[in-house]
């Protein structure tokens, strides 16, 4: 492999894969192309890769070659993941009618403004949720055209089968609980950690790992720890994206600040908060209750970020942060991980658990 | 295999594979196994199986052997396509605001009316929505799986990949092709053609057969006759299924009367009689032109009934379907599949043109 940034080796292997699409997507015409050109930027933009880079590392650190000749192979089986995840992003913008993704307008919007435009008939907003539909779709397909394409031996490919599966099964799951979970206000906290559980850890990092692993043909020993730092790592990853959604900067996040709260996403911030608030503040209680999910301004979201600080919920998402992170590294350092393997998961689970963005 | 009706052996498959899924779906919990359930009850009221039928028959033309050892595996593969259909018409019914479908709510509103009678917070139509969206994704990622999972030997599965990637890549771009068409209102037959090409006549005939050829072994003759022949059966199939869609008998279609005018689906049979009346009859094109798409009475679809028969448009449908066919049935007796399998598959052909609903 050549030396070179991991987010440039995997966008350069989901460039590749593009590339390889064309003759299939040009006879169709009538502005697919024109479509699948806007899902590719869509992707390429896609920024920090943390699928893919857990997935490697993890295949790393299972004594996986770099400079091996199924590398390349493997390389494009990790970036397949950015196609799920490209899926999961264009579809949940749809579900949230969330209105920016990684500073750009969402999909279903971008569609929505060329439909308006153009001057086209019917209404904008179902063109676009129509063509975000069809573009998420494509998505996913080409996910699994891509890691059935990427040249893995079969012992591998067969290795690997029912992770890729249960991986796609678990963040749809995810996703669905995070919805059913806003319509039925269930405002608990194991609710709240089970979203989390499927959406994101094992979503975005146990499935990786475990991914990884798998591909680098590695004992049930290793599978396992990978599997339960994975899981540590991603739930306090979550818990780090709770605390960024709400008290996170717009400039940073590309997200609008206090998207959380005015999207009335039920985080375990937001239900450790009401847990105190039932227990000893039932205006801040009333507060949290009504401001959830509505139209809220800046002022408003100022007030709720001083009470749900004031609340302690702050510090107790900190708290669960530190402590998930520490059980997650004595898990790894115990494994039998590479020594390189093991630096660069410490690295990667630090950074998943501190960052800004 | 067994002797039953190939229906039947489709629906098996499919429900050997929903159970093959509990271990992954039950752990997750909070109502993901409800809504899968009702993802696997649309599956398997699924009607005709056209898609595994022609699939399977195309296996058989091709030397295939359904006492062989391989014929489970193949069925599964053939199965597999209606994961597909699942997720291409959960889809299009969010996207065509469908009410109904096989005679049932769409998933969509099923889980808008579960919504509303469990007197969630939010809207019930985002919430419908979502999960439909969610449960399309399912079934699409689900199909994926059960080909992998199916059984089939190494050289047949690297047979069947191109053919697979391109079924979904086109289906998709069909999808595409058929509301840009929509919301640009382009009126031409050639551009409503182009649909029929990739949104049925490439999924639903032309590349189920290639997929039954490649699971076979077939040479690039038998293939190449395969594709012509399901083009042109595909293409008639479309347009009986244009008649149907304002002609229809929604008792024995499912669908509301005259389903495709008020929605505004741009037709072969409805550019042709608008052809023709830009050619002879402006106030039938004044009519046709504010009419299509618009919230029709029963009446006024009625009138549009006799406006686009009197223009001639449904006997140039009724002239093409017969060409069509014609010249599909000479390149299949051609053709050097086997004679059972050339008889099934003209008698699906005929079927298939010459159905009511």
């Amino acid at each position: 492999m050549p030396a070179a940034l991991f987010p440039d080796l995997v966008e350069g292997a989901l460039r590749d894969f593009f590339v390889s699409r064309i003759e299939l997507v040009e006879p169709i015409g009538g502005g697919y192309p024109e479509a699948v050109t806007a899902l590719e930027s869509f992707v390429l933009r896609g920024g920090k890769r943390v699928r893919p880079a857990f997935a490697w590392n993890g295949w790393l650190g299972a004594g996986g070659d770099p400079s091996g000749l199924d590398a390349p192979a493997v390389l494009r089986v990790c970036s397949a993941l950015e196609l799920v995840q490209a899926c999961a992003l264009v579809h949940d913008d749809i579900i949230d009618a969330s209105t920016t993704r990684r500073g750009f307008p969402t999909v279903h919007v971008e569609f929505a403004d060329r439909h308006r435009a153009s001057g086209w008939r019917g209404r904008p907003e179902q063109f676009g949720a129509a063509v975000a539909i069809l573009l998420g779709d494509l998505a996913l397909a080409w996910a699994d055209d891509m890691v059935r394409e990427a040249g893995l031996e079969p012992a591998a490919t067969a290795r690997i089968a029912p992770v890729w599966s249960a991986m796609r099964t678990e963040v749809l799951g995810g996703q669905f609980l995070d919805i059913a979970g806003e319509v039925s206000a269930d405002e608990s906290v194991p609710a709240a950690m089970r979203v989390n559980r499927y959406k994101t850890a094992a979503y975005t990092i146990e499935r990786p790992l475990h991914l990884g692993a798998a591909l680098a043909g590695a004992d049930d020993a290793l599978i396992t720890a990978y599997r339960e730092f994975g899981t540590d790592i991603g739930l306090a990853f979550q818990l780090r994206d709770d605390l960024l959604g709400v008290f996170g900067d717009p400039e940073v996040t590309g997200k609008p600040s206090g998207d959380d709260l005015r999207s009335g996403k039920r985080t375990v911030l937001y239900a450790l908060a009401l847990e105190s608030a039932d227990a000893r503040d039932p205006g801040a209680a009333r507060l949290l209750r009504e401001s959830i999910g509505s139209d809220l301004s800046d002022a408003d979201v100022e007030r709720l970020r001083t009470v749900i600080t004031e609340l302690g919920a702050v510090e107790r998402v900190e708290r669960r942060i530190a402590a998930l992170t520490d059980t997650a590294l004595a898990t790894l350092d115990a494994s039998g991980a590479t020594d390189e393997g093991k630096a660069r998961l410490r690295a990667a689970a630090l950074h998943a658990t501190r960052r800004a963005a």
